[in-house]
């Protein structure tokens, strides 16, 4: 019996030859996942099958000496496993650790590899890097909910927050919306760094933009805007406010990040989509927070919003949209040229998985990576 | 700024290289580990700190073709993320797949690998097969646990169950009593191969043993035993079931697997002991299953049979004694010599982090293992 097992182990560099990149080919793979999602074909973790992943939650203070705490943006890590069916078949996860103080050292804030694995044996089929890989899936998203839920004749991009998403997100909408003419910016500030960044990223990438700029505020941004894509990650309840007057009638509102808009506008005016409602009402056990007399404060996550609006009965659980359900023609969509849509995106491991698996295939098409030994022969079987 | 990520591979023959066999040294790190539990200085998954993992459920039957199944032993996924303090300080985790019919294959039914972690960045320190880690630690815990709970003069090891963790079992508990003189086995099947195997293990590696035997039945194998190392997988409700008749006066039982142990009995005349008593409530969450009137039936697992004396107001939370604390002195563990004790033990991450990092410290002091680069810099930061 050959009992040997290797694996392939990608770095960076390895996954930008195996086209980790490609915005288009991402975008048309989570499209796929999305599908899968919506016929059930996958697994993620948890008794309903539908978690997020698991965190590592750092505490705020602690008495031992060196005990590491939540003092800076994002720290945590997180363990993302999931079973992705179809033509991909496999299970797989993301593991990463992230701290905002990862910048000072030029490096991103998070750190990510991903495990592909077989789904019979569990042994590891790839270890990859999964910087890319995580930036790209997630920016192929809102990609995917333009292509199904924007007006065709969208012109004017908003991007709430300069950093890596919604640099994907710019990507994957440049990939499949022809008609983008004008794209906003909004960084942390007028100066900001990235921001200036991603408008040089933008003119140097897509010369069929008629105008590129970076604006001040929140309401410079969105007012007018076609689609408002929101990848915006600050302290809690410190997050942006959309605020009902600045939306175009006919927009798509995209969030991936943490931004507000009001929940009562949002309850009668918006329709409402998300990726997976079964991991929002994950969210609401684990995260959400309740004011004194006991009702669940903003989170800066919409689809907690539909979740808790579905609670207190004020919407039917049938009316939010899920994308996987649209993308297969099972739910309407978008239904009128005036409407107003709001997506909730939260990332999920099952996407990882898929584009995971692409870029796999590639590498290993391509010969790309370097294999490794984990044994010939296992010491104990 | 330096911004180049490398990281160590070590595969199963680097682990061994790395010491990873050396149950002493294991059981005593496994007992710094239970230490640093029982001080509060580390995290696992989840809102209370003390989750096992998030597990990968397959379902019993699908309507899909080719769907994933729960139709063999222990099929699952797991990711088992970890903070470990003291002088670890790092993250980690366990990832593994599982499946029962790997055997046919010559394969481990698990196959399991650990990620180190840098606690301030979440950069990859180290990337280990963690078959023989993961096997070696859970064996030191029945290890630690015969060292702190069973008599000085204990004699008669009997051993339920002839798998990979009763072998790393009887490596740590030799390691450390060495008073032991007759090992009692009980396999699948009085012929079972796994069960031959390790009983000429114990022959080739333990020559102080005046008797080594394979046991027919559980009573055979259990009475008069002065420790009893269960650690049995079998199909759910069909574990083995020690009757109170058959426990000597004094014993120590160690379940590291599945065994039913009288209710009544263990409420009234057994000493109860657990590793993390947290995570056998976050086991009842997700795992206890309650029969036709609502009672909470057998899970084979003690800890969570514990869990349920306490809930149901039997015993108070304070007569379920910790490892760590015993190990610490703040709790009395064994208090007389005719004493029954029964320790619960459920395997957790910060096993793997404390002595995967023990192996990763010899590793890099050997210059044991394959560097790998993940990138010299980071292509998004």
């Amino acid at each position: 019996m050959d009992t040997k097992i290797e694996f392939l182990f990608l770095n960076e560099e390895d996954m930008i030859k195996a086209g980790v990149l490609d915005a288009g080919h991402c975008v048309d793979t989570v499209g796929e996942v999305m599908s899968l999602l919506s016929s059930g074909d996958y697994l993620m973790g948890g008794k309903e099958h539908n978690d997020h992943g698991m965190q590592l939650i750092f505490p705020k203070k602690s008495d031992i000496p060196g005990f590491p705490l939540e003092d800076s943006r994002d720290r945590r890590f997180m363990a993302m496993p999931a079973y992705l069916g179809g033509r991909f078949h496999l299970a797989g996860e993301k593991w990463y650790g992230s701290n905002g103080r990862n910048a000072k050292k030029g490096l991103p804030r998070s750190i990510l590899m991903v495990t592909l694995n077989d789904v019979e044996t569990g042994q590891p089929l790839a270890y990859m890097s999964a910087n890319l890989l995580s930036a790209m899936r997630t920016g192929a998203m809102p990609g995917l909910s333009a292509v199904y839920l924007a007006r065709k004749d969208s012109k004017v991009l908003a991007l709430l927050g300069a950093g890596v998403v919604n640099r994907t997100s710019l990507m994957a909408i440049m990939a499949k919306m022809p008609g983008i003419e004008e794209v906003r910016i909004k960084g942390s500030s007028p100066t900001s760094k990235t921001a200036q960044e991603l408008m040089e990223f933008a003119k140097d990438n897509y010369p069929q933009l008629k105008e590129i700029k970076i604006c001040g505020s929140v309401e410079e941004t969105v007012t007018g805007a076609d689609i408002i894509s929101e990848a915006v990650s600050v302290a809690p309840h410190k997050w942006p406010e959309i605020k009902p007057e600045w939306i175009k009638k006919g927009c798509l509102i995209i969030s991936s990040g943490t931004v507000d808009v009001d929940y009562e506008f949002t309850k009668k005016h918006i329709t409402k989509v998300v990726d997976n409602i079964g991991m929002y009402e994950e969210y609401i056990n684990v995260y959400q927070e309740y004011d004194e007399a006991g009702k669940p404060v903003s989170m800066g996550v919409p689809g907690m919003a539909y979740v808790n609006m579905i609670s207190e009965g004020a919407i039917k659980k049938e009316e939010v949209q899920h994308l996987g359900a649209i993308v297969r023609g099972v739910e309407p969509g978008r239904s009128s040229e005036d409407e107003i849509i709001m997506i909730s995106l939260g990332g999920m491991p099952i996407l990882d998985v898929g584009w995971g698996y692409e870029c796999y295939k590639k590498a290993l098409e391509k010969g790309i990576g370097t294999k490794l030994k984990l044994w010939d022969t296992p010491f104990m079987a």
